[in-house]
């Protein structure tokens, strides 16, 4: 999760210079009719102390201060907002209107090609993980092994130590240097981050072929490292940039444009296709696809559409019957499919599964554990980051801190097999991959090796199917305890990794240690007490505690387990989990996004919100924009940078000086860009009259990295020119009156996706305008609804 | 499904006036701005030539005709909408505002208690009915079995036909008695109605507790009745019917108010929570807790909500445990609670379930075989149910039909078990419930009659897993060609029956035929064409052949059949079949929707639909209030017959007569004939001061059966009294430009779930309305858009 501390440190740097959005004036509860002659004033942004504080810091290497003061009550600004709403524009409904209905038909079968490919991708990208990551800790805990095989004996195992550090300091650090150095926001699972994305929020760079490439390499370093984290994570990340970028038929990291999928360009379609992404990262991670489009749709999708949900389950099935298939010829079984995902609990047999009525209460006893213990590492976890954003803020330093854990890590792990007198027969069936002897007798192995000398899926399949009896309760206490601090320290380094596996395996052991004390109580106990199912539960109560989602993450476990017996006691272990949790402090992820100050939409609006209205919720004054405008006011406007507006309201002026103007569009930021670039200007059109008239082709090929208006040159005598905005503005955009409830501007924008919302009077002039951090501001506090500040950080 | 064409055929019995939307002009492209002067005028209602020739027409019993005329591009306007948008009038803000935060709290906290009891009593219902009809039927099995084997030996084995036939007419006689003369719209799977009334048209009576009593006997009765039936889909519309009653806290049938949750009483709240009850009912019916939620919101959702969808997931989760708790009661192992849902495929094993690649095109091929049966399936269905629409509307003709079936049902099985030379040894372990050895062997039994002789999910079970070898290929062939045909016939019955078990019994047979003839053909077949799992892809790719789920069925099958690894190949298969079935013609609930002429909103308008824009889609003249308004005005527009309008946009006039009037609101019929019924008006609240405010109360009293305006008295002297709407108007209706294209347009509505858009000019005037009927009309038929026609049918 350091990519989200970095990008808080590295606001003052500014080499990125993002557009705000319109109306950021902060003045608030001004009752008073803005409307008339102000509507013309340009909007002023508002200086946070926040920002002056910043500007004043001295520490100069890379323009970086030492110490970033954090703020939870600030929502930063310099997020934009994806559109999800169509621009429909002369140029849009002429296109659509040529379009024939079979012109719609190859749309949509191009969409599911689309999907198809996103879900073979990412199922190949899982495939790859996989494979390399078995290789590469198979050759490492061979190596250590035999180290140790052969120092047992002769003493001097603290060489072993020292090798097993070492590899794994240098796995780790090249990890966290290509995260660090090259792409920040690679770092930590990248769910919040496609949450973001799916809600809405423009995250820079998190789509890019750069930060598929360094996920992979970087999710490889860390779990061969043996860090406290799992692959599964980054799937979803992974599967993301993948759609992203099939979905757009070209690549602008690699320059090449495949002239396909144009359709797609732009941020509806992108969207969809991103859902379909991250659906088929989750299936790919989990063998989960009805749990990826459910996934999909907890976290992101507003509008539920059906045919979406279908593409979004063909990517998912795609997915993983392609890691599927590509595992299968790797384990030399070519053609079986059985076998999904990449954690796969292995198979939990009927018989041995059921449940009765008096475990009920234990499983939601466990829940509620889960939860208290979730809450403590959301808590931890927090104050560390925190500490990370105000000092671990280099890159130099992350590295250091990556390699610190890895070391610290391989050396716990190493003192607990050492000092751990827990030996078990080693069983016929040789289910242990690297079984450590150590000092047991010949013919017995480790067992607290089992849990720490392997990765993390496979300590987890032990502790779900071990037989009753393969680890004694101190072992498991011991474990869970240093585990727990392990990944809590872990989660949120500069490295690729995701929380999914260490919480199940913290879960998982401290179930089967409950399992264990059960059987232990009761004196029939050896019967219905599995160690392996309360495991099974205690996994799933942790992994809520710390993540809270609640019916993707029951159908991703149920289906990870192969059985949907246990549907029923999942589902209630992660709602008390979730319950519990809540009550201290919010979900990992959502305390991510918080410390990152992006204005997050939640569901709903805060339910005791009603006494709001449009009136101080919007921003105003708005900037606005005659329909036929000066190109030198358009120019000025948009390159006032105390102001960044996005998107401006277009209004036509009556006929009489005296009628106030009226609203009759919405144009955006990026649009003008474009029609600045090819010089639209009415002018110029009459003059070279065989001019290409521009078409919505030029603005997909802009779409989505916009020059800056920095960029584009207009001379003093095109500054003289007119720009008609009317074939390029949304000439119909959403309005609300003025008097309407937060709750019921939330519900639109929500519902429909909207960037920016038109605040109208009773005469349809434009007295406001509504955007995703006018909505974000308000939430409910402990002192029931609080304002969040707007802040520039 | 009769029901349907009940209603169809009841229409001009007029026992209930069901007030139209407001705006049902529907003079069209009327590109003339019809705003300012004609703003008042009172809308007429087209006369469509259909509705002429209903009333000439001379068949009186009763007042129906004996003959409907049907025409597929009616749109009818007798369904009202329902409103999901909330009516945010000051009553309802200030109520809002009052609500502390606890206040919000205690009202999750009981819609969470609601939740539950939906599930519990649902659950309840799916175990009466399952003991109920295993009863039943195990006593008519065990005296017809008794009867053929007395008179196996000595001849006379038509008096057992007789017997049979007799019994089972008996039952279906019954069932079809209650539904056909006391509540017609019990009948069917109730599938279609739920559909609609998640979509937002509120179909009357369909929610009410005589329905759900009808519906459990009926249903009873007709599974016993032998029909090929399922009582599966029945469960959904008790589940919802449930839902309705309890998150009411009372029932008008029953004339009891238990004064609480009355908060819930609006459409808003009631709709979450019959969501929810249909989720549960399919939770019971097939032991899918997932399933159901996604049935649920295939079918229904709009705005998915999180907080939503986890309450639907724990009424499902409760419903699925209750049914399973009190079933391992009944089934003496008590606490035992691996044992879901009313259908129980049974379990598959994980060894004999595993799959090849090379298989992938056989399930394809199955899955378009299963499209192509589908389609043909719902053709036949289809001409029936005209046909049924036409000539079989009459109570006891539809009586008698459904005992003529039941009567053929009995004949032909018995004909079919006769004439079969099947015998197979009766295994050790008895899986058969009522072997049938008639003419064989000693130690044998007679095949068909395990296929016919048995309630439908026993036969489904047996299907997917008796041993390879229990079927010959001949007597499943024989099976499928008639089951098809009578459960075609057999669906639309005027008796309470669901059509997913006979669907999953065809498929199953025809499935296991595939998987012994592929057996014979390939060498080695014998291992991997396990016949079992070639019936269950048979199953699947039939059932959606037919019905067209594909996100929810695959759920719903995967969970019936507890195991996961069959997700790729179902999914792969209902996809396939919903392809190939949609090139002919329309899932069958759909066609049924069709014939009953229901403005159904899809989830997109037709993609060629851009060069629509609300001007053209809109209805106008507008009937609009003013906001002070004589009670005379009002009681006349109310009175209208001819309009029947639903919504009334209000508007205030400009200070002088010149300036046009502004929109300021809208306000429903139903709380005009709440305030009219209160006397609301401004010269008795200045005489009275003492009187009660009037209060949400007092709408959600009267909700959801407001009274017709013909039972309000107004005297002369108050008809000349004002009233004043400003308080209890939704004073920010949400608004359209009139350029907004009909996509566009319908988004809002669909998204938001409107029941009234107001379409507004540049100046705020009240130019039209867009209701569900003005979308519902566009579709895209073989020549392009297509326009229906709305008729009073």
């Amino acid at each position: 999760m350091a990519n989200i501390t970095k990008k808080v440190s590295w606001s003052s740097r500014g080499d990125e210079r993002t557009p705000l959005l319109n109306g950021s004036e902060t003045r608030r509860h001004s009752r008073e009719s803005s409307a008339g002659g102000a509507v013309f004033q340009i909007g002023r942004l508002s200086t946070v102390d926040l920002e002056e504080e910043m500007m004043s810091d001295e520490d100069s290497v890379r323009g970086r201060p030492k110490e970033i003061p954090h703020n939870e009550k600030l929502l930063s600004l310099k997020y934009e907002s994806l559109d999800y709403d169509n621009i429909e524009n002369q140029l849009f409904l002429e296109e659509e209107r040529r379009m024939s209905y079979m012109g719609f038909r190859c749309l949509e079968i191009s969409r599911w090609v689309v999907c198809g490919l996103i879900g073979f991708l990412t199922g190949l990208i899982a495939c790859f993980i996989d494979i390399v990551v078995e290789q590469l800790a198979g050759i490492k805990y061979q190596v250590v092994k035999q180290n140790i095989e052969r120092f047992t004996e002769v003493g001097g195992l603290s060489i072993s130590l020292i090798l097993w550090a070492v590899l794994n300091s240098i796995f780790v650090m090249v990890g966290a240097i290509i995260v660090a150095f090259f792409e920040p926001i690679a770092a930590g699972s990248g769910i919040p981050q496609i949450k973001c994305y799916l809600n809405g929020v423009k995250i820079p760079r998190v789509v890019r072929l750069k930060t598929l490439v360094v996920k992979v390499c970087g999710v490889i370093c860390s779990v061969v490292g043996g860090l406290a984290v799992g692959k599964e994570g980054p799937m979803i990340h992974s599967g993301a940039v993948v759609a992203a970028g099939v979905s757009q038929g070209r690549s602008t990291s690699l320059k090449r444009d495949f002239k396909i999928f144009e359709y797609f360009r732009r941020d509806t379609e992108k969207r969809d296709f991103v859902s379909a992404g991250a659906a088929a990262g989750v299936s790919a991670a989990f063998g989960a696809p009805v749990g990826g489009v459910l996934f999909s749709l907890e976290e992101g999708a507003s509008f539920w559409n059906q045919m979406l949900t279908w593409r979004i389950f063909f990517a998912s099935m795609i997915s993983t019957f392609t890691l599927n298939f590509f595992l299968s010829i790797y384990h030399k079984n070519p053609g079986d499919l059985s076998n999904p995902g990449l954690i796969n609990f292995g198979r939990f047999e009927n018989d041995s599964v059921a449940y009765y009525l008096y475990e009920i209460p234990l499983f939601i006893a466990m829940g509620a554990i889960g939860g208290l213990l979730g809450a403590l590492f959301n808590v931890l976890n927090y104050w560390l980051t925190i500490f990370r954003i105000r000092y671990v803020h280099r890159p130099c330093l992350q590295v250091m801190e990556a390699m610190l854990v890895a070391a610290v890590t391989a050396t716990v792990s190493f003192t607990m097999i050492y000092f751990s007198d827990d030996c078990q027969p080693l069983g016929p069936e040789h289910t242990e991959e690297y079984p450590l002897q150590l000092f047991c007798a010949d013919g017995e192995y480790n067992s607290m090796a089992t849990a720490f000398f392997n990765t993390p899926e496979r300590s987890v399949r032990s502790l779900f199917h071990n037989q009753p009896g393969s680890y004694n309760p101190l072992t498991l206490g011991v474990f869970t305890l240093t585990y727990f601090f392990l990944a809590c320290w872990t989660y949120g380094l500069a490295v690729s990794a995701g929380v999914f596996i260490p919480s199940l395996l913290i879960g998982a052991a401290w179930g089967r240690l409950c399992g264990i004390l059960l059987a232990t109580i009761s004196a029939t106990g050896s019967i219905w007490a599995d160690p392996g199912k309360y495991a099974l539960i205690g996994a799933a109560a942790q992994l809520g505690g710390i993540v809270r989602m609640t019916l993707s993450l029951t159908v991703i476990l149920v289906e990870a387990t192969g059985n949907v017996t246990y549907g029923l006691p999942i589902m209630l272990v992660l709602m008390t989990a979730k319950i519990v949790g809540d009550y201290f402090v919010e979900g990992l992820y959502d305390i991510h996004i918080k410390l990152q100050s992006i204005p997050f939409l939640h569901w709903e609006a805060p339910a005791t919100s009603h006494w709001l209205t449009a009136r101080e919720v919007m921003s105003s004054p708005v900037t606005c924009l005659n329909k036929v405008e000066k190109v030198g006011t358009i120019v000025d406007t948009l390159s006032n940078t105390s102001t960044n507006h996005n998107g401006f309201p277009v209004v036509v002026q009556g006929a009489s000086s005296e009628e106030p103007a009226k609203l009759c569009g919405l144009i955006l930021r990026s649009q003008l860009i474009v029609l600045l670039k090819h010089k639209v200007f009415v002018e110029l059109a009459r003059s070279r009259l065989t001019q290409r008239k521009l078409q919505l082709k030029d603005f997909r090929d802009a779409y989505p990295r916009f020059p800056p208006i920095q960029s584009i040159h207009v001379s003093q005598d095109e500054r003289e020119c007119m720009m008609d905005l009317s074939e390029f503005m949304t000439a119909t955009p959403y309005t609300v009156p003025q008097d309407t409830s937060l709750p019921r501007v939330f519900k639109l924008v929500r519902a429909l996706g909207l960037r920016h919302l038109v605040v109208v009077d009773d005469e349809n002039r434009v007295v406001g305008l509504v955007t995703r951090k006018d909505l974000a501001r308000y939430h409910l506090g402990k002192h029931g609804l609080e304002e969040m500040q707007l802040a520039q950080t």
